[in-house]
């Protein structure tokens, strides 16, 4: 049976970067890995809507959000966090392992945070950074970053860190325009590649805070990576076969272009989500959903994972379910990366397939019926 | 033109398994992924020599390098490091990142480290670890291992940390007959895959002295991925499909079995370094020569990157020059991986041929014919 992969990353490989990777490797210190690179600089440039240089990690995104504590922040300095979910949790997690004192917003799962109470938290406290993340993977909910980081405008000694794991190259992120200091992702989620790459751009405001960083670093080290990725290298061996993929990657996205991008995505996620209310499900995030991933409520008395289970098994399937206190309640489909409406009609019929077997009473096809209308 | 890489990695990738990272991505949370991570276990196991687990990190060789450091020891710790390149230099950068006191043993580019030196250091003062390369990949140079791990077990506090990452699955380097505490290597080396993954295996010495490590940690903690290994998994997304094609390049390394992987490599080296000097260069490190690269003299008045652009430009084939005070001194010729006796020939013959265009005088075609002695 075909294998179909519709978690919130990794994410599926284009047939064409897969065999692009598969071409025989490259050493990294010669003419022709630089001109990759070259490239793809100006690529992840365009992406992430920055001018400045986009470091290159060999890592999972959880390096990349290691990095953005410990090159940004100094020992003595204060974080705040904003914590909805199981990525927002790694924020700070990742400051307290470093010893960073900080303060965390604790979100319900489901909710987008009230940047009202960002605004507040800053008045009351000197923090030299606030993390986030533009889409909570583990929620499916999408926090405001442009309001809070119209908020964070103000401090001009408060550097705003977004997690854009799961946003950048799914929705418009515009790291100038909107403020964003550090703004990091990784390869397995819109980037249509195999995991193995993070990300991580700095505005000039966030390296003026790496030039005084106390915390001790050194595989992420953001200062040396900058002046390597200038000279189109990097500080340590690249995982040169993924950025030869991304290179292909980066050029079929300009062809689709930004706007067409963030409208393919934004289209998925309705059709999933118009398509769960069809049939009765209830959706986890209603009110502040993130275009890369739709967590959607289980019918009472049947556990997610059975059908996460029955996906696999009768479909060769893979979706995700809750994570901590939401897994058996919810399940989670991913919609970012090489994927296109059409796809999400094949994984919404083997879901209704699914609850059919598993005895959930709903009228089947209601749902695909639903996302055909939203297509046409 | 073909392209050809004979760098002391990354090294080539063999066909087969290409194609197979090419298959479609798999999730790493399923059972089909486990599986994978299951064997491939088990088959680092073997290659490791050791009944620890190897840890398998997404990074290149030097996270494995810096997780090190940072899971080892401790803030008031002291450390040793013998010093005898690029690779020696970068223990100790680590640890001074880190702020961990540590002296370094500086041995001269080109030459092993005396034993008794390392002897006598320990005699001196307490150490928690001795960091040193199994294989000196800036210098040729392979350092004694054996030796050294003899001295350490005197030492029931003291863990010896080596860098493998050119020795692994190149030279015998048995992790627990010999007692190494800590061993790391990379994949793009005698792996033969694409840079991105990173391994490394504690003894039950090494993981004692984990427990009670108070160094800041997040990205590359031990622990945490030992907890994840045993569920045949890994703490953050893996670059599975490395890992993928890891399993297949671990099979077929089983079936030419670790004897003949040694003297293969034995080989190669043997064949690269006699050729040299049959026609008149000098050895950079004829002492104590690694299995895994040979580094050469360039003939006086030419500089070595000449000889580099040579083969790029006339054959695209890659070697590497010296590096610091070395380069255009020495070029080094990578052996270790997929590869056989037949490539040295080719690259071998590519030298003569640019060693010549650039007016060194000598009987041509005299370092292949002493290659063909060698391998008959």
């Amino acid at each position: 049976m075909k294998y179909r992969l519709y978690a919130p990353g990794p994410t599926p490989v284009p047939e064409d970067v897969l065999t692009e990777m598969a071409k025989p490797i490259l050493h990294h210190r010669t003419p022709a890995a630089e001109k990759i690179i070259e490239e793809v600089r100006e690529g992840l440039k365009w992406i992430f809507q920055t001018k400045e240089e986009v470091l290159i990690l060999a890592a999972s995104g959880t390096g990349a959000m290691e990095g953005s504590v410990t090159n940004l922040l100094s020992k003595k300095d204060h974080a705040l966090v904003i914590d909805g979910g199981k990525f927002g949790e790694r924020w700070w997690k990742i400051l307290k392992a470093h010893g960073i004192e900080h303060d965390v917003i604790k979100v319900e799962w489901g909710k987008a945070v009230n940047a009202d109470l960002v605004a507040q938290k800053l008045q009351s406290q000197d923090y030299r950074a606030v993390y986030m993340q533009a889409s909570e993977t583990s929620t499916g909910v999408a926090h405001p970053v442009k309001q809070i980081a119209d908020i964070v405008k103000g401090y001009p000694n408060t550097a705003l860190v977004v997690d854009g794991i799961t946003a950048v190259g799914v929705v418009n992120l515009p790291m100038d325009s909107w403020g964003i200091d550090i703004l990091v992702s990784g390869s397995q989620k819109a980037f249509q590649l195999p995991p193995g790459l993070a990300f991580a751009a700095l505005s000039q405001k966030a390296w003026g805070m790496v030039e005084k960083s106390d915390l001790p670093k050194f595989y992420f080290n953001f200062k040396s990576e900058k002046k390597n990725i200038l000279l189109n290298t990097t500080a340590y061996t690249p995982a040169i076969s993924l950025v030869a993929g991304l290179r292909l990657v980066l050029q079929n996205l300009k062809k689709e272009g930004l706007e067409n991008i963030f409208k393919r995505h934004e289209k998925m996620a309705q059709a999933v989500r118009s398509a769960a209310v069809a049939i009765g499900l209830k959706l986890y995030a209603p009110e502040s959903p993130s275009a890369a991933v739709t967590a959607i409520y289980g019918p009472s008395g049947i556990d997610t994972g059975q059908i996460v289970k029955t996906l696999r098994i009768d479909f060769n399937m893979t979706i995700a379910n809750g994570q901590d206190d939401a897994k058996g309640k919810i399940f989670r489909i991913g919609h970012l990366g090489y994927y296109d409406a059409m796809d999400m009609i094949t994984v919404w019929s083997a879901i209704e397939m699914a609850l059919t077997k598993l005895g959930y009473k709903f009228e089947k096809g209601k749902g695909v019926a639903k996302m055909m209308e939203i297509l046409m």
